[in-house]
């Protein structure tokens, strides 16, 4: 029997989120636009400013975006036995608090039923409902421990409204860790406008989406390395979206300002009893696969290891391209490429191969419906 | 003969810089504190914030900023032939229009008599008066090309105020292409510190030193690659400071979102006659070595090629730390450190290695006195 394709990257909104988005009236919000064309999703911060000049604001919104059946259809295309579903950004961070929790049940609910009608195939990450009281957040985090398809929560990295080193947030790490349910950190707000320059609008999504991003997630889990989550939560596991976003190629320039600036100044983060970025990034941190080259996917199994890298395609993002003939090729681009990157990455280390396109994914996150 | 190591991201402040900062009272500037303790420098951004709680701003500026004699012993003490000597961030970009011309043919001619004085050890590259009219610029390439010492010149990313995408630096490029002058793309600015969130003050320089800078070269030159600098000037040649921010790890991602983006919105910049990052990346861009760690050299080198990254120390900033009996160790941490990713990285590939430790930069920088 061949080993299996784990897909840990692959993003829904079921049609209860979709409703949601329906009612409302800024970013993140769908609308519909001309009649007969798809509704657009404008989920971006910024997507939606008055005085940009897009014309065609947020993406069309298919049914790829909601409908689970075309999930497992892109699933058989692509080879892909298992995903491990997720909301997608920015999840439940813009709820009212006093809804969050209730429509928080809701959604992760219908995400477990998803699983449950593709038994075997589907298993989910949960959203959290982080603009409720703690108590509520610290509540779903043992109700999700419990649901049978549920592996983990997916986050962004605003935590509470104060990113992720908010020590208020160690009640919500301590009810993770003490579950097993690991964490997929992943971006959605970004860096200020400003830092891609005036003529940023020019290149459209390309700068916050390729570069802000990564840069994004990369500085919220070095903000949880600094201050010590890891420390104080040594079994907490942090799944890390598009490789860590930068976090493998600067984990040396890191740990070696840590060390230099405690030379200068002498913040705690320094402290001998710290554990080095090394040791985490091999013991807390996960990382996909979605970084689209093989010298990324090489740098991530060196980082946390090679049995720490989960094969993902980011799915319903980066649809297929146009061919010149202005039809949809099949098979997606932004899926081929990081299949070819991981066999870039490893070459002849078959064995290596297979555990980052399934075998790790199944391990580490449980996989089994027994 | 033993193969010569060249470092080339080295830098000094000479004495007519320092004279300069010392008549500021805003950053960039130099302050005496306590009488017997050293000079101060505050260069960074915000460094000077009087809402910061830090009671030791800046860093202390002993001889090794200014005085040759520091830079030549400190190369003899870990094994470094030759040093391509550059000016500090940042530079002359705060200076008025007005003295700018006549400020940078100063500190440049320090610089090449620097390097007479030390014949066949040291090379430069120069620093341009970017506030001066244009023309001025352009003159001080042409001059610095003639001067006996000079291999291109540094530069940090805000070019004449509005980025290194900016169409009135295409005279500026067209006279570095001409001349065959390499710009050394160093970071300066950072971002802006909200980015790092309420808690970054507790983490000293970190965040914006490990992760600031390492952002905003990408970035910049990300603009340069998007506004199609490379597509008008082939021949351009950038070194990038610290093994290009990350470039190296997020061109998969960048390459694809430039694919993918023109699926949504269509921009200029994916254009089926622009060059893709990754050929770029292997004849425009050369890559130092300050990475920290042997995956980002090994990242470094897959992206750009062997041939094209090129030893560097930061020197003299990373001094040694101070050993658990109070005193400095001899050998610098962060040198020794970027010596062993080398090894690291090529392993058994010894040919690899001697050419990224020297043999590259001789050739591709032309360091002989000849």
């Amino acid at each position: 029997m061949a080993a299996k394709v784990v897909d840990v990257h692959t993003h829904v909104y079921p049609p209860q989120y979709v409703s949601i988005l329906k009612t409302r009236s800024k970013v993140p919000y769908v609308r519909d636009t001309e009649p007969g064309k798809p509704s657009r999703l404008i989920i971006l911060p910024g997507e939606d400013d008055p005085s940009s000049e897009s014309t065609a604001k947020g993406r069309p919104i298919g049914s790829e975006y909601y409908d689970i059946n075309k999930k497992i259809e892109f699933m058989d295309l692509h080879g892909i036995d298992i995903s491990v579903i997720s909301l997608a950004n920015p999840w439940l961070d813009f709820l009212d608090p006093s809804e969050a929790g209730s429509l928080a049940k809701t959604v992760n609910d219908a995400m477990n039923d998803m699983c449950h009608s593709h038994k075997g195939r589907l298993f989910a990450f949960g959203a959290l409902p982080l603009s409720a009281p703690t108590e509520e957040i610290v509540d779903e985090v043992k109700r999700l421990a419990k649901l049978k398809y549920m592996r983990g929560i997916i986050m962004g990295t605003s935590g509470l409204g104060k990113g992720l080193d908010d020590q208020d947030l160690d009640r919500v790490y301590q009810a993770l860790e003490e579950t097993g349910m690991t964490i997929f950190l992943h971006p959605h707000y970004g860096l200020p406008k400003e830092v891609f320059g005036p003529r940023a609008a020019e290149y459209g999504h390309v700068l916050p989406l390729a570069l802000g991003f990564p840069l994004e997630t990369t500085i919220s889990v070095s903000r949880m390395i600094l201050s010590g989550v890891f420390d104080r939560f040594p079994n907490l596991s942090v799944l890390l979206a598009h490789s860590g976003g930068t976090l493998p190629f600067l984990a040396g320039r890191l740990e070696s300002c840590i060390l230099h600036d405690a030379h200068y100044s002498g913040p705690e983060a320094a402290s001998a009893s710290r554990r080095s970025i090394w040791e985490i990034l091999k013991t807390n941190i996960l990382l996909d696969a979605v970084v689209y080259s093989g010298l990324g996917i090489r740098a991530a199994a060196t980082a946390s290891g090679a049995d720490r890298v989960l094969f993902g395609t980011d799915h319903p993002f980066f649809p297929p391209l146009e061919t010149n003939s202005g039809e949809e090729e099949e098979k997606w681009l932004s899926v081929t490429t990081n299949y070819k990157a991981i066999q870039d990455a490893f070459g002849p280390e078959k064995d290596q191969a297979a555990a980052v396109l399934g075998g790790n994914a199944i391990r580490l996150l449980n996989l089994t419906t027994d």
